[in-house]
């Protein structure tokens, strides 16, 4: 694989905070955005489109949408849960809008109460929605298929409803699907079954990414197996932030500064400066002190000697 | 890969205590290794016969192996630096005796004050002691190639230097040699590369096993890959005790509880009872209450309807 390029979506400054009761202030958000940005990070999640009573943490999106549309070069993605929420980014200017759509239905219904064929209904109008834009201004909309790998609630999620529900994602008019392993219930051989079982579906260019959990210790061989299957771009958080909030311990993203690390070893150039990386890991520590950090490799080092491919 | 069999070779009582500072009473090990093979734990490195004044937590290493030797079915293996050591593994009645060979030279200097040729001069006299014993009562002898993956003090390790140094193994009378990622240096690029590299030269049978660390979160990943490649033996440690004491917060040995979920998720049997090996960490916690436990699976608890490979 060496020499190929792997997409890295840093998804702290939306998954992380929003998992965190801290709230970190706007402009530490666009210190990190920036900061990132600068280490080569070339796209970052910045926030979702919540009611803010919801989710006080991401209040400030649009202005850090704003702000992170001011980097040259860098991919500014937000999640919404609904139409609403994707007129709020594309009036923002996100270059790029999530929609997750619980494939347990039960999760669903109780995280947004909302059923798939609601969630269907608001996939269509944000999709015409977009249809409407003028080209050159039309978000790229992707279909997120959270809790693809199991359910805390449903337990076993088939693989036949994740493909399902890809297709009707797509149909509904999303440019791309990615698989999300909410739960941390995926292991690496589900990651490239369930992947090869959607590119059958949807085709292979409609499926290249990604959104692991590190809740059971499987984060990096997870990707490792989507790497090996031929997934391009991985979701991560820096120092795995946001945790996860019934195991101690546990990080909830996998944690950009170790994927960074093994793909740049291996040989995958992920276009990013670990060091600077490291150093932005910096900015989270000092603005949110109360907040464990997760990763090793920051803590370890770089191995003596370490050429990352990125340099090569 | 369903189906296939993986052999998990337990070194918390041997990697993981060497590594702490408190002393673990006998007694405890005695009931740990009982419950790890009454777990289904395969193979347990119960200790090693060093000098009691260099590690004094291990310095009831051969109370340990005539307890193991007690329990049918276990494989109790342990590591000896030196022949005196293997002259008292053998008295003891280990099955499996190990010898660490560092390929760094410097690091084989600085760590038992012996040249690469010292030790294999070692390593000749263990295989003619063994030889000369009655078959049936001759230990399995391995050569363990320690810091192949890299040295913190020469940084990057040849892939050719520890393929010379697996056949010098050999030749000098081991019966196989093993990949030791000493320094968590390691990536799973380089994992099947280093893998294919010694098989060319010893013959795929003379290595079945990699000994891994998690220092920079690349544990799982690269037992993946190891498995990938079509190596079927797998150290690990029970909570990943040890540590690292140079990266607060990063385990040492991969934790054998995240990897056996792995593989029982990934339909590869261990023959561990995954719940009885939660059980057996308790006796950690409460042998060891001053010590950091690792591992993410037992926090975050099993999937809801998880099935494990070995029980189906």
């Amino acid at each position: 694989m060496s020499g190929r390029g792997i997409f890295i979506s840093e998804v702290g400054p939306r998954d992380g905070l929003q998992s965190i009761k801290s709230i970190m202030p706007t402009e530490a958000k666009k210190a990190w955005v920036s900061a990132a940005a600068a280490a080569g990070v070339p796209e970052i999640e910045v926030g979702s489109f919540v009611p803010a009573h919801i989710l006080p943490q991401l209040a400030d999106t649009a202005e850090i949408v704003a702000h992170a549309r001011t980097i040259p070069g860098l991919n500014v993605a937000v999640l919404v849960p609904n139409f609403k929420g994707a007129q709020a980014a594309i009036a923002a200017g996100a270059h790029k809008i999530t929609i997750p759509l619980s494939v347990s239905e039960t999760h669903s219904l109780r995280n947004v109460r909302r059923s798939h064929a609601q969630m269907l209904d608001e996939v269509r109008q944000i999709a015409e929605l977009i249809r409407s834009l003028p080209a050159g201004q039309r978000p790229h909309f992707e279909g997120g298929l959270s809790t693809a790998f199991g359910c805390t609630l449903e337990g076993v999620v088939p693989e036949q409803r994740v493909v399902e529900l890809a297709v009707a994602l797509m149909e509904a008019g999303c440019d791309e699907v990615g698989l999300s392993d909410t739960t941390g219930y995926g292991n690496p051989a589900q990651v490239r079954s369930l992947t090869k079982a959607v590119w059958s579906a949807v085709g292979r260019d409609k499926l290249t990414g990604i959104h692991l959990h590190n809740t059971r210790g499987q984060g990096l061989a997870n990707a490792l197996a989507a790497l090996d299957v031929g997934l391009t771009t991985l979701d991560a958080s820096l120092a795995g932030l946001g945790g996860c909030p019934f195991a101690p311990g546990a990080s909830g993203n996998i944690v950009t500064e170790d994927l960074v690390f093994m793909l740049e070893a291996m040989g995958l150039k992920t276009g990013i400066d670990i060091d600077a990386l490291f150093a932005t890991r910096e900015l989270l520590a000092q603005a949110l002190p109360d907040e464990p950090l997760y990763g090793l490799t920051p803590l370890s080092g770089l191995p003596k000697g370490f050429e990352p491919a990125t340099r090569k």
